[in-house]
C-alpha cells in the first residue's frame, strides 16, 4: 500500500511543499513540488492568507495520507522564527482540519533520514533527495528539496516495518535502508 | 461611529479573546470575553484546530471591525514561545480570511496605553481594564484582561482623532487621553 507524504518546510518568503508516494518496498516518487510565499514587503495577514490558500488547495488537491512539517525551534534563525513558526501553525491547522495526521520531524531527524549522517549540509541533503527520487535534476530552491526530504523522512521512518525494525533502520543509510527491506521481504517469503 | 474591536493574547494553553465597543469619546464596553485552549497533553494540530475553530467562532458572531493581537518576540518565554507564535498565525489568517484588518501591538504599547506606564505589570493593567470598562469584577484569567487591554489599545491609538492628537495621545494616561478628547470635542463644537 503506497503511503503519500506531503512534506512542508515552513516559511513566510518561501514555503515548500512536496508530495511523495512512498511504497511499502520504501521506493519514493515525486507526485508534485512546489515553494509558495510572499516578500517581506506584503503585510504579515496576507503572507500567512497565501499560506493558508495554498496549503488548503495541496491537501484538497493531492489528498495526503500524512501531512510531515518541519519542527520548528526558537533558537534558530531568530529573525525569522516567528514568522516560520506561524506559517507553520495554519499549515497545520489545514490538515487538522481535514482530519490528515500531522507529523513533526526535526531538521536533524530528515537528516540523517536521507543522508545517513545528521549535520549534512543543504548540498547534500538536496542530492540524496534527487537521487532517491530518481530526478533528471535537482529540485530547487532548497526549500523544495527539504519539503521533499521532510516527507521522505516520515514515509521511511514510520513505515510498515515491525518496530524492531523501524528502530534498527533510524540509524541506515537510504541505501542500507532499501537493502534492509529487501531482505526483510525476502524473509517473509522464505 | 463605534469601532469594535476583538483582542487577541494567544497562547495554546490559554488564548484570551476580549471584545470591546468603543465610541468616538474613547469610551469603552465589554461585549464579550473568554478564554479558550488546551492542556499540553493535546496533540499540537488538537490544539491549534481548537484556536481555530474558537476564533473563527468570533469573528463570525461579533463581526468585528479589527482584530487586534499581541506581537509576539521571540526572545521571550522560549519554551512557549513557538506554540504561542503558531496560535498567533492561525488567529490572524482568520481574520485575514474575512477581510478583516489586522493590527499587531506590543506588551509596551498595551501596557502604556491602559495604565500610562510601558513597564506595569498584570496585576495593574487588570486593574484599568476592570475601571475602563466599569466593570463590577475583574476579568479573570489574566490572560482575559490581556485581550481586552490588547482592544483598548488598538481602538486608542488608532481612534478618528486626528494625526496629531493621535500622536500626542500616545504619551496620556487613559484619564488624560479621556481628558483630552473631552477637551477636542468642546473645541469642535466651539
Amino acid at each position: 500500500m503506497t503511503l503519500r507524504v506531503l512534506g512542508v518546510d515552513p516559511g513566510l518568503t518561501r514555503c515548500g511543499f512536496g508530495v511523495v508516494d512512498v511504497e511499502p518496498n520504501r521506493r519514493a516518487t515525486l507526485a508534485a513540488v512546489t515553494v509558495v510565499g510572499t516578500g517581506a514587503d506584503v503585510p504579515l495577514e496576507q503572507r500567512l492568507l497565501t499560506i493558508a490558500t495554498s496549503i488548503e488547495d495541496w491537501l484538497d488537491r493531492y489528498q495526503p495520507d500524512v501531512l510531515a512539517v518541519e519542527r520548528v525551534f526558537s533558537q534558530l534563525n531568530v529573525s525569522t522564527v516567528m514568522g516560520t513558526a506561524q506559517a507553520s501553525g495554519v499549515v497545520i491547522t489545514a490538515a487538522a482540519r481535514r482530519g490528515i495526521t500531522v507529523a513533526l520531524h526535526t531538521p536533524t531527524e530528515v537528516k540523517a533520514a536521507v543522508t545517513g549522517n545528521g549535520q549534512a549540509d543543504k548540498a547534500a541533503v538536496t542530492k540524496m533527495v534527487t537521487r532517491i527520487l530518481r530526478l533528471d535534476a535537482s529540485p530547487r530552491p532548497a526549500d523544495a528539496a527539504d519539503a521533499l526530504a521532510l516527507a521522505i523522512t516520515h514515509a521511511w521512518r514510520g513505515s510498515a516495518a515491525s518496530p524492531r525494525q523501524e528502530a534498527g533502520a533510524r540509524s541506515l543509510t537510504p541505501a542500507q535502508q532499501i537493502w534492509a527491506e529487501a531482505q526483510a521481504k525476502a524473509r517473509r517469503k522464505g
